[in-house]
């Protein structure tokens, strides 16, 4: 079977990430796929919409054939790390022979060309010349773009432009990702459509809106599906619909979790607070300053009293995610992180997916995790705890819920 | 003028305090009162119903003259140092004559009989025996009285009788605190009446109620006094139906911090959940265990799991209050307490209390705080985040309340 990759957070799964399937399968002209999904926490450091199990049933309902969770060590990462882990995954599978991402380019060559001149990662030099440009106040994507060019020349500007676009800046990183492993997975780029990453509105009439703009409209409908029902496949709407009626919708996101959110940095010092991954120049200072002086306890009520030029609200979301869930010490450090993922964990399959799996016994470089009960690293201790944390948060929270990667098998009804 | 002491919890102010109140006026013929209360959470271990403002209000309204804060570092400890806290606070006033301690017998002479026998204090002599009588499967109160009567023989089961008594076990705890500090002060035992300390019912006709009687009335009140009124003060009563309103009472107590506990539990492994005070003979195994386990994501389902012989509800309840407000290090130590409160916290005052407090501007042997913002102390840090972290589960919490510390100056009006 030649089997696609694609690296997801399907929160939800809409009509959009449908389109990128279908597209996918049809590019890399592959019989199977395999999606590595972030976990309750997603790489713009927000709690999911819902629990990974179903998300994870969202797509396998409307196709895909093996659901991996990226662990939430990778999840919670800027795009180096991110990808990294969700391109290690894909390629310890042993079965995946594309990597196939939506960008807004749609073009691989140019990030294949600034893959070389960056000499296939960040090198310590380039983190400095990309220092030095954001000190003299370019935007993050245009000083990354002219610290990467810089190194070997080549036309900086539209290197900006390219990664002016969120999904190109991670698909550099999947090309990266996937040269540093010496992988025999081919990146492709699949042009996405319409709907912009952080569009916020509801387009009229289409079917294609960002998944942004569909939980900011499950946030207003009072419980069920509302105005977001025609950007959603009929499998996802069920699903849905049914977490919602059983209470396991956040639809209101970080507010839910501000509670012990507030609870864990009200009780830390700024020494320990800047022990927080991610935690840089003072922030641990501000955040202790700001706490009294919010105008009500939430959390975004915070994240306007800390946001700075300098620090972006995906940065700070991140960090206050690390902050709940106590994330610290070396397991956070560059070389933690360049050892990868130690595991592959699943979260279904479908039959084709089944198969996969027991080709996967030949052919995997890393442990598979199917309960994960049977097996213990602190990667998936991480995994585990951000679910329970997640899922505490939920209008009728229950034990099942929050500690299901004990409880329940892989989703492979659907 | 001529100053009564009490150390108490107020939780709330009701008709039995009231009682004590003047008694111990009476008992000591003194002309002013000063009460060192419990902050946010009190010594059994649970968040109090009402802010410290609220019910230093009350007890202003009822004739106290002066309220200070017990320190959150000595509210949450077993009897000798909660003792030993509120002693030294009433003492570093240099106003006090006397301490008057509600207790089931009403005398004093038993107390500082044993207190003699124990030569001042629990010797590790002494610890070593009680720690010897628990394992041979005395209740608390009976191996503690046999290890006190030990050093120097004396009648251990009239002790054990004595000691049962939860009150006479805090009264010989302030006859040994006034001892350990060389105090001028004169302890004094009142008799208590009726309700016992744990009682749960309400009494009918009486209008004398424990305080635990009292706020289960109101968990049931569905936010006013209900069946709790006929055993308040009407002053009371007033801040009581005030608070309510406004969303500022924790009827249900421990569930309405549930959330951030069990994160801060989720989220700490056992060698974590090791460091805080009072977690010992691997306990932190057996809550992380537990959690998977628990019928409901809630407080009391917690401590129920937990539960064991060795570990009474009280010191469970002390533990997951340590847990959820990060406290650990070198703070909680012995050494630590030994050195006692470092400042004298006013959380209200009357007009006879505004004199005590000019007075006090020669006789207090430590800073007297009147604005927590002018003070700079680990113990005060402490404090200040309690109330946080406490207010942050009214029902309707506000920033203003959650820092009153920082914002309220002394409560005057009542």
């Amino acid at each position: 079977m030649k089997t696609v990759g694609l690296i997801v957070e399907y929160n939800p799964f809409h009509n959009g990430h449908l389109l990128h399937l279908e597209r996918s399968l049809r590019v890399s002209g592959a019989d199977a796929s395999v999606a590595v999904m972030s976990g309750p926490f997603t790489q713009r450091g927000e709690p999911a919409l819902l629990s990974k199990r179903a998300r994870a049933e969202m797509a396998l309902a409307a196709g895909v054939d093996l659901v991996l969770e990226l662990p939430v060590l990778y999840a919670l990462q800027p795009a180096e790390w991110f990808a990294f882990g969700g391109a290690s995954l894909l390629d310890a599978t042993g079965v995946v022979s594309s990597l196939c991402f939506g960008s807004e380019s749609g073009e691989i060559a140019p990030l294949e060309e600034l893959a070389s001149r960056m000499q296939g990662g960040e090198s310590p030099a380039m983190r400095e010349a990309l220092k030095q440009a954001l000190a003299e106040g370019l935007s993050f994507p245009a000083a990354y773009a002219k610290a990467a060019s810089g190194q070997g020349g080549g036309d900086s500007a539209a290197a900006a432009a390219l990664l002016g676009n969120p999904n190109d800046m991670l698909g550099l990183h999947y090309v990266l990702a996937l040269r540093r492993l010496a992988s025999g997975i081919t990146p492709l780029a699949v042009r996405r459509e319409q709907a912009g990453y952080h569009d916020a509105g509801l387009p009229a009439g289409g079917s294609i809106a960002s998944a942004t703009a569909v939980r900011a409209a499950l946030a207003r409908g009072e419980g069920g599906p509302g105005e977001a029902a025609p950007y959603l496949p009929p499998s996802s709407l069920a699903v849905l619909r049914r977490e919602a009626l059983a209470g396991r919708m956040l639809a209101d996101g970080w507010e839910a979790l501000a509670q012990p959110l507030l609870t864990a940095l009200i009780t830390r010092s700024p020494e320990e607070l800047a022990l927080v991954p991610g935690m840089d120049e003072g922030l641990e200072h501000r955040i202790a300053a700001a706490l009294p002086r919010l105008p009500v306890p939430g959390t975004e009520a915070l994240l306007s009293a800390i946001k700075t030029k300098r620090y972006t609200r995906t940065r700070l979301q991140r960090l206050l995610a690390h902050a709940l869930l106590n994330h610290r010490g070396p397991l956070f450090g560059r070389d933690s992180l360049a050892r990868g993922p130690r595991y592959i964990r699943v979260l279904g399959f479908s039959p084709k997916g089944r198969q996969l799996l027991k080709t996967m016994k030949k052919t995997a470089k890393l442990p598979v995790v199917v309960r994960a009960a049977d097996f213990d690293h602190p990667q998936l201790g991480l995994d585990i705890r951000a679910a329970a944390v997640h899922a505490s948060a939920f209008p009728s929270p229950g034990i099942r819920e929050m500690y299901a990667d004990y409880y329940a098998p892989p989703v492979t009804e659907f």
